[in-house]
């Protein structure tokens, strides 16, 4: 069985993380899938999907890790030729990845305790996000 | 056909790595589920799941990765506010994810010759681990 | 439904990008499964996929980015133990991982306008590089 839902998230950009947890939880009570996985994919290339404890001090703790591996007014080749400003979100992305796959059991996903589900928006603006959660099992 | 299968693993931290495959293959053979993807998950946010070749000069190497672009000694805003010390452990946990999909055939996971599928705890002490196998197909 | 398909690609290594978008739609477009998941897996250690808008500035971005956090000449463990000279090719594929999944519907994978599914081989000399497509769904 499979069960396609979207989600969107209007985000401020600059490293934003957004829990998307609760959106989550509801989108799989919903679901007539009650075991199985659920992957969870953003449709863009500035953008990731991770799992992290959710708390202030670590969504500075990343914008700070994220700085020190791809800062922000370093020269990227993607900004020259494109006459953009965003190379250093698309590097970050890359790190993160825009694909995380969850597994279900008895219509939630099997999060530890501190689990977040979260998007965490790199792009140098706001940004519309789309989240497509693919749900499929029995 | 869905198949969870749980395992757990008493860990050092500070960036050990254990070769979870011997464990993998031997659930998969137990499966009655052939063919399809197996999910691996571990459900904590200071602990990845990724696969390398698993010999002792990259286990050192993947700490001094991570000692560079997440220093042990840095100031964690996670640790500030929290009154904690493993600030760094989430941050390196982020860059691998604690989630790996791998295709599975004839009842094995279709690996290559040299990749093992690993746990990597970095947390700054002990922990006991909990990781689910979310076995898909037919 | 369970749908294994073979693709073969011939790198440079040194952190070359392959878009394997094209292959991927016309093994999907083929396929009998036409909605649910596709796991993309590459049997390597030294090579990953992932997701990028798939630009010329970029792929050298990436470089970039590995080169701060994985010099190429830095010393490497993994090197010394096995009179080997790809540890920095271990290390970064460990920052992008042989696993991605990608929602499918209509037969097609549903992927924003840039996203491109790329390989990335980090190795220090030609390989030959096998990815599974594992297609799950109905």
């Amino acid at each position: 069985m499979i069960d396609t839902r979207h989600l969107t998230y209007e985000t401020q950009g600059d490293g934003q993380v957004i829990d998307l947890t609760a959106d989550l939880n509801r989108e799989l009570e919903d679901s007539d899938v009650s075991g199985g996985t659920v992957t969870i994919f953003v449709t863009g290339t500035t953008v990731g999907i991770t799992i992290m404890e959710y708390e202030p001090g670590l969504v500075e703790d990343m914008k700070t890790l994220m700085g020190r591996v791809a800062p922000r007014d370093a020269s990227y080749r993607h900004d020259i030729l494109n006459n953009d400003d965003n190379g250093h979100s698309h590097t970050r992305a890359l790190l993160i990845g825009p694909s995380l796959v969850v597994p279900v059991a008895d219509g939630s996903p099997m999060l530890g305790t501190w689990q977040r589900v979260v998007l965490v928006d790199f792009d140098s603006h706001p940004r519309s996000r789309n989240v497509i959660l693919q749900i499929m099992g029995e």
